[in-house]
């Protein structure tokens, strides 16, 4: 893959721990990587591309630890709906229909460029063809964990559920990991998958050293079942069948009890809480602060953009902290801080990629992205973490740049035609059985 | 004023009742009007000002029923805190050292533009020195409704509270009515304005023809004072001051009972719900389906930036259908064609304008915006109340027309030097007291 060799980034404010934006001279990035901060002097270092910050506000590349990148093609298809009635009517038979390899490489493109103009740099993205999604996703420049599904039940690409685990594994052999991609396993939940499936795929996971992501505890409905098939809760199940380590992220997590918090915190798994997908699905509001209390790794994930309907980590940080101010009864909870972090080091240490990206620091890959804050919309300007969390949203972003690479410049995409991606989604999309949404005033 | 007297959009498209977007091939507006939709042909009035659409979707503006702009200043200042401390040792600090006439006229413009930028045509703004803040707003290009403010407490420009109810009779008598602007009077909240100044506010109005606001069941803990001050509570406590009635219109709303929402619907009341503000503060959801099922005329609105921090009402339109769904364990109330009669036929009704604005029809002003569909974002597009209240965005604004003229054109204001009203802005935040924000986890 062609990337600088050298970029220089002049000009930039950082956002300091204390919600400071301090001006910035110069970052130099080498191989992937931030070789120097404020060390270059006023000359570039020779042969380096230069990037112009104009004053802008550089941050880490945000990271979204949940994602079905195909899904785009669904966003808007059929919402407001009851959950089961909008997955079984709608989105089951819309994916039996119109999922394939082909059209996984396409939405993977789009939601790459899509993420990627929103300011994600990382996403972890779990679906079926996953292979293609990453492909997708990796072609408009994202950084991928990409975790093929496994469910019980036939689904795109495996038609025969006994073959799932087999499917997963050849997935895995097949990956090419590299800089910009690691794969994964996905089971889809602890209702969907039986504790065969659930154990086999977690020791597949297990020995192939690769992170194992499973949607737990989403709905109410889900702890009925797994009460009435399991005896037992969803974060119980999971520890019985010794799923819970740290190598396991724990998707949504709106339903545990306090018991269920201990037991993942204990075991060192980490969790992708999905607050506007949540509360658009009326799932409910995951206690994210007994999370960050009992001091489990949390990212925030965007969930599909059929579920929320967009794929927009800023957004996230603002509905995490709004709803659990407004679960808690307390306007002092989940300050804007939390839910920064939730967005860039949480979500690297809950993918496992601390040590790699989420912050700006010599040595660190080079994911970085600009924000433009001379708008009406951004002014005045106190605190870093209030204004990105309350005020700025996706379309904000202006630059972008992953592994080193220019990937978003002046708020276009570098490696995509992103008018000829759009023109095929639009196309696909008028394949989609007609839906008549509810009208005004219905009350479903 | 000035303003074109023939404007011609060509090439747009129209969004229906069935959520569908039809191509619109021109619409002609005269002396601010619309005058012709789809009647010109191919060949422009003569004289006429022509913009063009681009195939991209034309809208009624929107309608903002309750901000208050001068707060923009203090926008992200201290975030993050219990509502009584954010108000008593922060906010309400600030207004006495910050607020001025220069300063709300200054907010005004800066805030006009913003809610310009984001779509916002129309603003019910209450605050004081509202005269000041209106002439900032309209000079931007905004239709305002002018709430000066009434509280029996010294404040910015009435620093004798004795004289609360002369200086807003001054204000009426004052203020010149024009085609985008008319003045109104807004009572704080029951518990910040006694009885007598209720009364007398409500009177004052009543003489004058004009909408009164008021603050009214935003906290548990004003249901605590009405309880113990009147031994009632806040929608019974007004009804019983007979200050319920068509010209009456109730801000946040958030907790009112099964009987206080019939009241309110049987004497014709509007309330006004701000979603964001209400989430961010931990004030609670307002029941809005129930006010829809009752018939209340119901319009949303932003509060003011150092409340949300957003004036952005596609953003409203979003939390208004999540936040209702996530209270009511229901994903299928309030659909996105509610939340979007919200913020157009809702808060023109609501401010007695329905005649006048939030529908795109002949013989209606011509306030419409016009957004940018075609980005990844907006990508598919299935039905357009679920695109614009789940996935679109202020930002996706480009174009807005008010009363017939541009007044912003390819995201540009064309009325005020947003540079200068933004440095302006970031010199006087700089005289704002420092504060810091609480750090990473703490719980308040």
């Amino acid at each position: 893959m062609v990337m600088a060799d050298k970029l220089l980034i002049k000009d930039c404010r950082l956002l300091g721990e204390n919600g400071v934006c301090n001006p910035l001279r110069d970052i130099v990035v080498t191989n992937g990587a931030i070789a120097t901060i404020n060390d270059c002097g006023q000359a570039p270092p020779p042969g380096a591309d230069i990037l112009e910050g104009k004053g802008r506000l550089l941050l880490p590349g945000l990271i979204n630890t949940h994602c079905h990148s195909p899904m785009i093609l669904f966003r808007g298809l059929a919402d407001d709906l009851p959950l089961m009635t909008w997955l079984n009517e709608y989105i089951f038979p819309a994916e039996a229909r119109l999922v394939n390899a082909e059209m996984a490489y396409l939405c993977g493109r789009l939601a790459g460029v899509e993420m990627l103009l929103t300011g994600i740099t990382t996403v972890a993205d779990a679906y079926f063809h996953a292979e293609d999604a990453a492909r997708g996703l990796i072609e408009a420049g994202m950084r991928v964990v990409s975790a093929q599904g496994i469910i019980d039940f036939p689904a795109p690409g495996v038609p025969d559920p006994d073959k799932n685990i087999a499917a997963a594994a050849e997935f895995l052999s097949a990956f090419k990991p590299s800089d910009l991609a690691t794969p994964a396993i996905f089971c889809h939940s602890p209702y969907t998958c039986g504790p065969e499936t659930l154990k086999k795929a977690k020791a597949l996971a297990r020995s192939s050293g690769c992170l194992f992501f499973i949607h737990l505890a989403e709905t109410e409905a889900e702890l009925t079942i797994i009460k009435k098939e399991h005896d037992s809760s969803p974060g119980r199940y999971l520890n019985d069948l010794r799923i819970l380590d740290r190598d396991t992220v724990l998707v949504h997590c709106v339903h545990l009890d306090d018991e269920e918090i201990r037991i993942i915190a204990e075991n060192g798994a980490a969790i992708s809480i999905c607050p506007r997908s949540n509360m658009k699905l009326a799932s409910g509001i995951a206690p994210v602060d007994k999370f960050l209390d009992a001091g489990i790794r949390v990212g925030l994930g965007t969930d599909s953009a059929a579920s929320n309907n967009a794929l927009d980590i800023l957004l996230e940080m603002d509905m995490a902290a709004k709803s659990m101010k407004t679960a808690r009864d307390n306007a002092a909870i989940l300050p804007a801080r939390d839910a920064f972090a939730m967005a860039t080091t949480g979500g690297a240490d809950c993918l496992g990629l601390g040590e790699e990206i989420g912050r700006i620091e010599a040595g660190m890959r080079a994911d970085m992205i600009i924000i433009d804050t001379d708008s009406p919309s951004l002014t005045p300007q106190y605190h870093g973490h209030s204004l990105l969390t309350y005020s700025a949203c996706g379309r904000d972003v202006t630059d972008v740049i992953v592994n080193g690479r220019v990937v978003i410049k002046d708020r276009v995409p570098t490696l995509v035609n992103i008018d000829t991606v759009m023109a095929a989604v639009h196309k696909l999309s008028r394949t989609a059985f007609p839906y008549q949404p509810p009208g005004p005033r219905s009350r479903g």
